[in-house]
């Protein structure tokens, strides 16, 4: 690709959204960022990991700035940083972050809002992926080894926690169309299917900025 | 196209879905039907035309069996059909002709919840196509003449009454992703574009049918 592309990825849990993007980064040749945008902020703000893990994607639960002590770089920054939730504080190291990665090149990024985080970035190419619940259902199962008993409810749990995060962050609605630039059931045309017509779009999306 | 396709298309007011359904008709070769099939239902149906052009696309709203007497072929099959409101008559006289239009043949259907119903109908590609506001308001100004005072009025009045239609009869939420195979952002492609991206989304699924 000739532009400078970022990809951002929205899925539901299990219809191989990330396995799309992580096929996309590699074709294009391009980072990938998921989970690792995590590393990347918890070095930046000097915020424990484990504390990134544990908000991570979850909107704000009363979940208040216990660790506020830790919050070195933007603590000392304003004051008003350090009375936020600290939920808060991690969406807006986090922000940052995605916004430093699409500044500094083409990459794709899956989750953490970065559609609406990056929405007047005109490289921008905001995707959703979804699927049926059948092969959803086989892929938490299969690819991600949880027990069949437990999957319908990992898959509506994991969704709602996707949702409420989205929502509450962007103020717009997680999974509905207009908020994406594209989105496709990945049961209809596969994984590569996927992979293919993202970079169709991406191509002629871009193409108008030469 | 090698296959028989069934292409849906949902859209928000002024994207231009209607425009890329014309264009994937005329380069598939295949029948279009919008409006049309209103003329279709009525001559089926005896009912009068201008009742059908009435309640077409809106949902059940006080609009009852006032003209029950003229249902000359469904009336006289089911007495429940007799003692439906007529907008559920309707759309139930709709939903069989889109029906059987699917089994005559490939084609492409804009609105009329034909993606709910041909949900099962493995060659139909339900499509949903949204734009930006700006585009929309320009479309819908330039191309319908609507004036610019009234554009947005328009715009947001007969999108409503759209997803009033499509959740009541579907029970579903309309323009949400995850009903249809692929949702495209017009802007960000254009009329064009969208055409060769349902094209190839259509190819890559109907390929498994062979």
């Amino acid at each position: 690709m000739k532009n400078k592309v970022i990809i951002t990825i929205a899925r539901q849990f299990g219809s191989g959204g990330r396995e799309i993007g992580a096929k996309l980064a590699d074709t294009l040749g391009i980072p990938f960022y998921d989970k690792s945008l995590i590393h990347l902020a918890a070095k930046e703000s000097g915020i424990d990991e484990d504390l990134f893990d544990y908000a991570d994607e979850k909107a704000y639960h009363n979940f208040w700035t216990t660790s506020a002590s830790n919050t070195s770089y933007y603590g000392n920054r304003i004051s008003l940083f350090n009375e936020m939730p600290m939920n808060d504080k991690l969406f807006l190291i986090q922000s940052n972050i995605i916004k430093k990665l699409a500044e500094n090149g083409s990459c794709v990024i899956v989750g953490r809002c970065a559609d609406y985080i990056l929405q007047n970035d005109e490289h921008t190419v905001p995707v959703f992926i979804h699927s049926s619940e059948q092969d959803r259902q086989n892929r938490v199962i299969h690819t991600y080894g949880i027990a069949e008993k437990d999957a319908n409810d990992v898959m509506v749990k994991t969704d709602k926690k996707r949702a409420a995060y989205y929502n509450y962050y962007s103020g717009e609605k997680w999974g509905r169309a207009d908020n994406y630039d594209l989105s496709i059931n990945s049961s209809a045309v596969g994984i590569d299917g996927a992979v293919d017509l993202i970079i169709k779009f991406a191509e002629l999306k871009l193409e108008t900025l030469k």
